[in-house]
């Protein structure tokens, strides 16, 4: 039985309280938030605290906050003997100041208030001590059915592949919705496309998926979709997108 | 009732077959293919044909081949009295050689194999004559539970934005596996994240679900990721993204 600590009063925190909670052999023994107004709804799930001299000692403390203030978060935690790990993909393990430090990074994206499936989500786990990375695999398993070892030089570039598939994937999104708005149209009408799009390459790879103008070099369409678009930005994309998966497919044309 | 026929062989002639055969008030009677090979298969549905002068009469013909074909198979039907419909979103009605034409076009991608309940996809119609219009409606709602009456000008924009949404954002999918692959990665960590990031859109807007350094203007972030960089096509892709988002959220910064 391990006992754990959250630091953190975030959609993530929320996420991991929720997990940890239903699991019978970890032990969530506090919360600990500097904000008493949004700690208040974690009593539900365990101890919750806001003075950073009352934190307990526990096995590991779970750093789920803002990148930026991760370092100083783990300065409350110096002289704790449990392991401390953080839930970011971009920051260096070395923000924690503490010599059994880690990384706890689950790969997904979340939503204040929209429940999600635990399970299916990817937990990357890197630890300085070899113990400690057992400890961290136990911990993911638990509320977890993938649970990656990954170095933080992976890390990065797994963070980096992230923003391409969430961040500027939802960019696009974005750019759908205010084409259909501007000409009158709801964007429900693109909502099941957006979600088959993502389902596809769930069992085929997003090469096989590519279909569309440029994949097909079929440049009359590309010069009807330019004429459309007005928005600068747009159309750099819009020329940027179709020069890159020309080239991606060029040799089978 | 109404009888039509389906006139092409591909994954989207299959769909509309499938469907419609489920439908007792619509008769599909025949399906059209120049290629026997791939014909046979849709003799479970209905009669099959293979020369232009077999085809039967029908209160509507649907044309479900590749958009540079639609004009050429038209021409087959223009003794016809009935109904003659593309499926395309980025043809001209008038690329069909009929005085009752009309567009029935599903906005959704179809793999070959994967079955998709057609239902939850809309369909949107258009046509020269009202009373086309009508039988097009009773059609549409006999698989769908969404058809929609756009313009000409309309389903230009929407196939624009059908590309951002999904010709586009395939290809960064196919980005973010380059980059774990790269990495030794396997390409599974990120799936459940293009899920999620796909459903979320569902339920909010793209801009609501917004996240990421550029959203934040987290400079340091955007550095690193560059540095990371080695593509030249990604590193434009990335800068023009990030100033893109950075762009809709400099106000609320």
């Amino acid at each position: 039985m391990y006992s754990i600590i959250i630091l953190g009063t975030g959609n993530l925190a929320q996420h991991l309280c929720h997990s940890f909670s239903e699991v019978s052999s970890i032990n969530l023994i506090q919360v600990f938030g500097r904000n008493t107004e949004t700690l208040k709804k974690f009593s539900t799930y365990a101890e919750t605290c806001s003075n950073p001299n009352e934190i307990k000692d526990a096995d590991v403390y779970i750093i789920a906050v803002k990148d930026d203030a991760i370092a100083k978060v783990s300065q409350s935690l110096t002289s704790k003997k449990g392991i401390v790990v953080h839930t970011s993909g971009a920051v260096e393990m070395d923000a924690i100041e503490s010599v059994n430090s880690g990384i706890f990074y689950p790969l997904q994206t979340f939503t204040k208030g929209k429940a999600i499936d635990f399970k299916s989500i990817p937990i990357c786990i890197e630890a300085k001590q070899s113990s400690a990375l057992q400890v961290l695999r136990i911990l993911g398993e638990a509320i977890s059915e993938t649970v990656y070892e990954i170095t933080s030089d992976q890390r990065k570039k797994l963070h980096l592949a992230a923003v391409f598939a969430n961040n500027f994937t939802n960019h696009l999104y974005s750019i759908s919705e205010d084409i259909c708005l501007q000409e009158g149209l709801p964007f429900e009408l693109l909502k099941p496309l957006i979600l088959e799009t993502a389902k596809k390459v769930q069992f085929i790879t997003p090469k096989e998926a590519q279909t569309g103008p440029a994949r097909r070099d079929d440049k009359k369409s590309i010069q009807n979709h330019l004429s459309l678009l007005k928005d600068k930005k747009q159309t750099e994309l819009y020329i940027l997108f179709s020069e890159a998966i020309k080239k991606v497919y060029e040799e089978e044309l």
